[in-house]
């Protein structure tokens, strides 16, 4: 599979809703912190080229051609730059077409990443623009994503007998991880939130809630309104700006760059169908055709990947991705997430960082973001959401675009 | 650079304005003539990948993530699906990008293609799509495509004494072209276009205009109208429908496909600055590093180029980019286009196939239509429009985004 690829180096700006950042400003602080991470340093003149994931700031904020636009910022013209678009994998597909070009012998230093400027526009507006990625008959039936998502939970909690609950579980850990990441758009934890309100009700004079623990919190259709049943608010990723990016170079000059590089081990693509042409309801084939093909090539099993950050646009997407990456058998990811195993200190880690609930979805950024959380935890740098007492060697990661249509995973690994 | 890679299969809808065609009847025309093209036969489940380019379909027709749907509609779930955008070089890019795929090792038969809907929106809507491919200071400043293209050519007349009338020579000649090509949006030569709307003024009993020459026609701005000076109507490319694909093999498979493949000899790829910054308005600088890297690749130079099919948007396009490959020194491409150098019996012949301007520009297809034209030269099957009593060997393709923010250079060999 040609020349092996290491990543020597990655950054993320803060993630949140941000009236004076652009896109440029959000994907230079990304560039400046990864150019901190290189810890021997380098010459950004060693770009060979530049890979960016983007999904649609063409609607958000009326500006195509990004890879010229960001090559221009960045100081890399005359350097070869490209966009890739997969939905909300946009990055993950700019982070495999990196690999390629580094792989194939072309090119030993690219820069890749992602980014999306979302808050620019109504909440219409962006549920409008996101649904461009769904298949055009979801769309011509009415279906936005909080839709499809709530759709599919029903056929789980359908077929497996799942409830809310178990959704809350997964929104509930989330919360506790984003704790501890301070680039996260959602730093408080459900019980903080919880307090939080309590004491505002209090201070206004009115009925103070009684709720006793988190979950009669997210059961309060008050305080989580519904979404689109049975997602509820807290139940979704939120609209976010920010952006991604990591350097990555040919597995031979890793050492040139750093001490503790990080390997690609595997990386696999794949696509699905729209979900009415969908063989079933509650699991993406694009998921497990892509986790076969990096799990090949990296010469691994499901149970070989310690931990995992996935692509937890809604609570019942991560349950669904924790079964197609064969980490739980199908029907049994909801269990999990009951009984802690997902936690930071479970058996599989999943979504340390907060996953997309908490830490946020600039959808084009996502894919590379994931990807760093992995990173932190593999170098020990996660801080305080570090997973504890752990050897870790391999990680993955796991996005996908629309309602499957494109996945993508990616398996990294310290040695 | 890893392994080489072959063209093993071509095809392409017809471009035009198709009120009752779409982008996934458009492509899957174009892969039933690139099937029918592969001389031996091939099984489509033997497709490993699908790259596709597109520009701004997410605008044009209300949908992204062609990736997938176009997967989808061709059979290949859950084969990965990647889309590139970089403007109207979107297919070219997607070239690149599957050429690495196979270099690398990855893969050994990737489907590349491109493809753009245009003609359901008004010319205003598209004028103002195609425009967020400019810098976000050029769309300040209310340039859009024909007026930076008309400012670059006000520049290029009084730095080099270059008028209108060569401008002229670049379109008559593009004419003469799309008159041989079957899929062509505009298949008249100008004199036909002129004594067709002679004739309908001398059947409406009206003034019957008194042109002679091709060129009197072109100079009549009754019957070519100023769109933004120098630009007139016969300088532009038109707005169209279409798409194009190809069969990318690793080479040492090629045989076993064909007996006729097609070499990728050589690709490069360039970023260049927004108008406001760049070093000059007569000549663009990713043109210039993508043509370098590509001949470096290729291991000639301009003069080994027998063909090429140029990034005609406009008609001072085409002069402007036949400096940039060195095909004629700066300055003087539009004296070469003067003398007929570029003409089909000439030394260099150009846009053999009609170019953006006759055979249309469905933008995110136009990258890989014209790998096609070339493809066709170089196996002695474009019919009528086969430059004439040449061995051909080496081609080549150039491709521009924006007003060159990216630009692809592809170098095709027949042994």
């Amino acid at each position: 599979m040609g020349r092996n690829v290491a990543i020597a180096g990655a950054g993320m700006s803060d993630f949140g809703m941000f009236s004076d950042r652009d896109s440029k400003n959000l994907f230079v602080d990304a560039f400046e912190e990864m150019r901190g991470s290189v810890d021997k340093g380098f010459d950004a003149n060693a770009i060979d080229a530049l890979y960016v994931g983007n999904f649609t700031n063409d609607l958000f904020v009326k500006q195509s051609h990004w890879g010229a636009v960001l090559a221009d910022a960045l100081g890399l013209i005359p350097k070869p730059a490209t966009r890739t678009e997969g939905a909300c994998a946009s990055s993950a597909l700019a982070f495999r077409e990196a690999v390629f070009a580094i792989a194939s012998g072309f090119y030993d230093v690219v820069l890749v990443g992602g980014f999306e400027d979302m808050s620019k526009r109504t909440t219409e507006e962006v549920t409008e623009g996101l649904a461009l990625a769904s298949s055009p008959y979801e769309g011509a039936a009415g279906f936005t994503f909080p839709g499809v998502f709530g759709a599919m939970a029903t056929a789980y909690f359908e077929r497996y007998g799942a409830t809310r609950e178990h959704l809350m579980d997964v929104t509930i850990k989330s919360h506790d991880n984003a704790r501890f990441n301070p680039k996260a758009q959602h730093q408080r934890s459900i019980r903080q939130i919880m307090e939080s309100r309590r004491k505002r009700a209090q201070a206004k004079g009115g009925p103070v809630p009684a709720w006793e623990t988190e979950k009669d919190f997210l059961a309060d259709a008050q305080a989580n309104p519904p979404i689109a049943w049975p997602m509820h608010l807290f139940d979704c990723s939120p609209i976010s700006d920010g952006a991604a990016c990591m350097l990555l170079v040919a597995e031979e000059l890793a050492t040139s760059f750093t001490d503790t590089p990080i390997h690609v081990r595997g990386i696999g693509q794949g696509s699905g169908r729209a979900l009415h042409a969908a063989d079933e309801l509650t699991s993406f084939e694009a998921t497990r055709a892509a986790a076969q093909e990096a799990y090949q090539m990296a010469g691994v099993d499901a149970g070989d990947i310690q931990f995992a950050e996935v692509h937890d646009c809604f609570s019942i997407a991560e349950i669904m991705h924790t079964e197609d990456l064969g980490f739980f058998a199908a029907g049994t990811g909801h269990k999990a997430a009951a009984e802690g195993l997902t936690r930071r200190d479970g058996s599989k880690p999943i979504n340390t960082s907060g996953g997309l609930k908490c830490k946020g979805h600039p959808v084009g950024a996502t894919g590379v973001a994931q990807m760093i959380e992995v990173w932190h935890q593999l170098r020990q740098t996660a801080g305080e959401r570090q997973i504890p007492n752990r050897n870790l060697q391999i990680g993955a990661t796991q996005s996908i675009g629309g309602t499957g249509g494109t996945c993508a995973v990616t398996i990294l690994e310290r040695r």
